[in-house]
C-alpha cells in the first residue's frame, strides 16, 4: 500500500494536504475506507486511541472539484 | 427503517442526542453506513448539498461505553 | 479558579459533559474566554501543544438553552 | 473593513483558502476577533443562525507557520 500525503493511495481519491489538515474527494465508500485505513494503520503503530475530525460535504447537484469550490469561494469573495 | 435520535436504527447501534450533535457508539462500518444513509436521506428530501461534521474517536485498548466515558470524565474531574 | 466539567467556571456559562465533548452555552465573550482558559490551564500544566475542536452556533432570532435545544430536536423526530 | 478569502483582514493575521475551509494563523484574540466579526456579518446579511467548525491548535514550544506546518508533514511522510 502507498500513501500519498498521510491517505493511503487508492484509484479514484484526490487529496490535498493543506496547514490544518487533508482534504480527500472521491466516492463515499472510498473515502472512508480511507480514512478507516488511517486508523488501522495508526493503531498498528502502537496508538491505543484514535482521534480524527471529518468536516464532509456531499452533493447531488453536480460534480465539483477540489480546486473548482476554490475557484467557486474565490469568485463570490471577488464579487464575480 | 426507523428513525431513533435522527439517525436509523440498526442493531448493534447505540445513540445520544446532546445540545449540539448526535453521539453514536457501534462499530466501525455499521456506524458510517448510518451516516450514510443519513446523508441519502436529506438528500432524498430535497437538498441539494448536505454537511456533517463528524469528531471520531476508535480505541483498542478496551471497550467502553458513552456512558463510561461521562463517568471516566467525571471521575477525573473529580479528583477520583 | 473553579473547573466545572472540564470548563472553568464563569457567571453566566452553562456547561453540559457529553459522552464525546462538552457543549457550552452563554455569550460569545464568556465562552471564548473560557475555551482560551482551557488551553493556557493545559500548556500549564506541560503540555506543548494543545488541540480543540469546536461547533460553534449563534442565533439572533431568539433565545434558545441547550435544554430547549434537545427538546426541539426531539418534537421534529417526533413529528410534532 | 477589507474581506480576504472570507475573512476580516487585520495586521498579524494570515489566511489560507483551501477546498473545505480556511486556516486562519497569528494570536488567539486576534484570531476569535476575526471569526467573530464572520458570523456579525453573515447575521447582518440577513442569516438568523450562523454555525462554523473550527479546527483550534495552540502550541508553546516554538512559533510555526502555516506554510511550515505543511513542510513539516510532507518532510515526515517522505521519511525525512
Amino acid at each position: 500500500m502507498k500513501i500519498h500525503q498521510g491517505v493511503p493511495e487508492e484509484p479514484g481519491l484526490k487529496t490535498a494536504l493543506h496547514a490544518n489538515g487533508t482534504n480527500i474527494e472521491g466516492e463515499w465508500d472510498k473515502v472512508f475506507a480511507a480514512i478507516k485505513r488511517c486508523h488501522e494503520i495508526v493503531h498498528g503503530m502502537g496508538a491505543p486511541r484514535v482521534s480524527t475530525v471529518i468536516k464532509l460535504g456531499t452533493r447531488t447537484d453536480r460534480n465539483q472539484t477540489m480546486d473548482e469550490k476554490i475557484r467557486s469561494v474565490e469568485g463570490k469573495l471577488a464579487g464575480r
